[in-house]
Formats: C-alpha cells, sequence, structure tokens
C-alpha cells in the first residue's frame, strides 16, 4: 500500500543570517528521531531562508522613487514598500486596490514580488524572495548529501495567491534533484486510451502537502520532510514553472 | 512531533453507475489495514464519482449547436465535446487554441467545463463533473458516519490547469465537513506580530496532497486518506473557493 508521510521538522532555532540551514534541519530531524533518508523531499520556506541568507531589508532605509510614490498612492501601499518591490521586479503583471502583482527577477510570478512581512523580527523588516531559490535548493540538497551520504530532493515553498481560486496555497520557487513537471503524455489511463494533456505539477503539489504541517503551529515550523513519494531526479529550475506570458491565456 | 499520512486506497473496482462509493472505499480501506478513523479526510476524484453517479455522456449522441460548430472550428475541437462543454457551462472565461474555460453551472472555473475523456470506458464517452460535488461529498460522508461511526471529511477532487503556472495541481471542487478556507487573520507570527492577508486554501492543499499517491499508478487509485490532519469542521460549500468576478483581477 502506497503511503507518503508528511513530516514536521520541529525544534528549529529562528535562523538568523548566516546560518547553515542544511546542517539545521539535519540535526533537528535527527533529533526528532526522523533523519533525512534517500529518496525524501525536503521542503523549505522562503522565509527561513531568506533570513539565512541575510536578503532582508529595513523599509526606513528605503527611499521611494517619484515611480513608487505614484504607485503606492494609486493602490493604498506603504512607499517604502513599493519601492523594494518594484526593485524586485521584471515587470508589473497587475495593479488593484492594496496589490501589486509582478514578474520578478528570479521570474516568478507574485503578489508584491513575493516580499513577506511576517515573520521576520522588527516590524519594518520585510524578507525578499532568495536571489536564486534554485541554488538556495541546491546549496541545501549539497549539504545533505556531504553529511549524510543521501540523495534528496529540496524544494524552497512560498504562499500564492491565485487568479480564479480563493485562499493561497503553497508553490515551489526553487528546487534542486527533482523533476517538477511529470509529463503523463503518452500514458495510458484505466482502460489502455493514451492520455494527451495531462502534466502534473508535482513540485507545487509537494509544497502544498508539506503546507499541511508547516502552517499547522504558529508559523514555527519553517520545513517539512516529504517520505516515501516517488519522483525523478533533475536538474530542472523552478523558473519553469512560471507559464510564459505567450503561453497563458490571462496575461 | 506532527505527522500527516496520505493513504493511498487500492485495489477499488471500476467504478459503474449506481455503484456506493462510500461503501467501497470503506470495504477496500478495511481490506488492506487502513480502516476509516476518526477525523480522517477522504479524497476522491471526480471521474471516480460521476461514474459511480452516472454522468456521462456518449459524444455519438451529441448534436452540436450552431454555437458549438462555430466554437469547435475557431479554437480546434471536436463540435461534439464542445456542445457537451457548452450545455455544462454558465459563462465562457476564455477561448484559446484548442482549449475553452469556462465557469460551469457548478460555479467552478475548469477547462473544457471540467469533462474528463481520459478513464472513462469507451473512447466517446466523457465524464462530466457531479451535478453537485458538495452533495457527493456529503452522500459518502453520511454513509461513513452509520456505517463506522467516524467523523470525517470527504473532498471531491479535479485536476486543474492554471493561469500563471505550468502544469496541473488537484483542487476540492467538492466538499463535505470540512471549513476548507483557513482564515488566518489575527493570528500571530512567530515574533508576535499579528497576521493581516493569510488565508490558506486547506481544501486545495489537501486535494493536492491526496494527488501524490493517487497519480502515481496509471491511474488506479481514484481515492486517498489523509490521517493526522487538524482541521475545523463546517457546513460551507467548494462554491466559496471560486474568486468571484469581481474580485478576481485576472477575469
Amino acid at each position: 500500500m502506497d503511503v507518503v508521510k508528511v513530516i514536521a521538522v520541529e525544534n528549529l532555532p529562528l535562523f538568523k543570517k548566516g546560518d547553515n540551514i542544511g546542517r539545521l534541519i539535519c540535526e533537528a530531524a535527527e533529533k526528532q528521531g526522523t533523519p533525512l533518508q534517500e529518496g525524501d523531499v525536503l521542503v523549505v520556506t522562503h522565509v527561513a531562508v531568506s533570513k539565512a541568507e541575510g536578503n532582508i531589508v529595513n523599509l526606513n532605509e528605503v527611499t521611494p522613487s517619484n515611480r513608487a510614490l505614484e504607485i503606492a498612492a494609486k493602490v493604498g501601499k506603504d512607499p517604502a514598500i513599493v519601492e523594494v518591490v518594484l526593485r524586485e521586479a521584471k515587470e508589473i503583471v497587475r495593479l488593484g486596490p492594496n496589490s501589486i502583482i509582478t514578474e520578478t527577477k528570479q521570474g516568478i510570478v507574485a503578489a508584491n514580488s513575493g516580499i513577506d512581512q511576517s515573520n521576520v523580527e522588527g516590524n519594518r523588516n520585510v524578507a525578499l524572495l532568495p536571489v536564486d531559490p534554485d541554488l538556495s535548493a541546491r546549496n541545501i540538497r549539497q549539504y545533505v548529501k556531504e553529511s549524510t551520504g543521501c540523495n534528496i530532493a529540496v524544494i524552497v515553498s512560498d504562499t500564492h495567491g491565485r487568479p480564479l481560486r480563493m485562499g493561497e496555497i503553497n508553490i515551489a520557487i526553487g528546487i534542486a534533484g527533482i523533476l517538477p513537471l511529470r509529463d503523463r503524455r503518452g500514458e495510458k489511463d484505466l482502460y489502455g486510451y493514451v492520455l494527451r494533456v495531462k502534466q502534473t505539477c508535482i513540485a507545487d503539489e509537494l509544497a502544498s502537502a508539506a503546507e499541511l504541517v508547516i502552517g499547522q503551529a504558529n508559523e514555527g515550523i519553517p520545513a517539512a520532510i516529504i517520505r516515501g513519494y516517488k519522483y525523478q531526479t533533475s536538474e530542472v529550475s523552478a523558473r519553469k514553472l512560471t507559464r510564459q506570458k505567450e503561453r497563458d491565456m490571462f496575461r
């Protein structure tokens, strides 16, 4: 019988700049009796990663440009936040009430360029997205390989508000060691007919599954281990998960 | 330590019209040594539900309207399929190459009105969405309650292609016994600051987590049990998960 386990990594310290996330997670997982194993998928929130990488900005030190002031007035947001959103953006996708949706420098379409105000120490500090979330994931993966000998997959996750659907879900913004899209075109269905359109974004589904334990404890759990899920390894970037503008009927 | 398990319900028969899905799943779960328990979340694919409810249409028996012929020519699809898509639709949201996105009678925004050509016997048969997916979920929930005494939550799932992101993920189109959106506004974060925007669509995350086992076995697994996840019960409809047009910057 096929069982997939989603295991919370508990009792991690609050991450700070310079921390080795891979090491801290390995230690915490070991301590709670669930050391990382070959084939595990480790999901880590981007805020945890950005804190360890020092990718934090103090809004008091930000001088808004004229463009930021203009947009801030239009959407009703703090001009300093808008300035940071614009600095992190490659392109504005939509403007709405209290909302700026951009494509970030990392190639992710996100509200407020993925900037997070929660779970960051100091109420004028915000966490940016990691500079290169795939690299962040690869670094953790490599540490785990060197330290335990195990090949795992790593996903850096972010919460993601959606067109069409209410509420946020977690998605993958950085990946290492896993093929994020499972292409099932050509496989056969229950009755032997060939599937023609099915391509499943397992990286996003894994990020969402991880949120089932990450979201439960007052924001105190930044990582989860998913065990028992079979996947293909690959070097594909999470950038491939953003729908190209030309192929997006909603952009 | 918080662990959530996603358990495949294996060795289910191919569902046919008139089957009692609740009973068949209870029996299969019992047989494999994982009987349903109090607090479980049971996720069932909509194709399985529609087959048991007889919600199948044979395309050879469909006469396309003029409008269906027109749209079929425009998007390059089988006119009979387009006719069924239009019959199931309340409104067309987008037309694109080989793609019709509608809001269905059930209030779900879906490609091709959620009609499925795979995993349905006979290559001219298609499965529609269940007429009332919440009711389908409630019926299963009630059967389980009566038969085992356990209160569970039930989610009817569908694969869902997305604006902005590549690949499909599973979402909840029918729910029973679970509050689908976890509203975290007012809760405190790691450092005691109050969360202002967080609302997590746990119903969709649970549907995606279930797909980790449902999607693995050549389409042979139409149901999964999620065990160990704490949620609030409610009578809220899955219709609440569709973003209202007025609140959707992408419609």
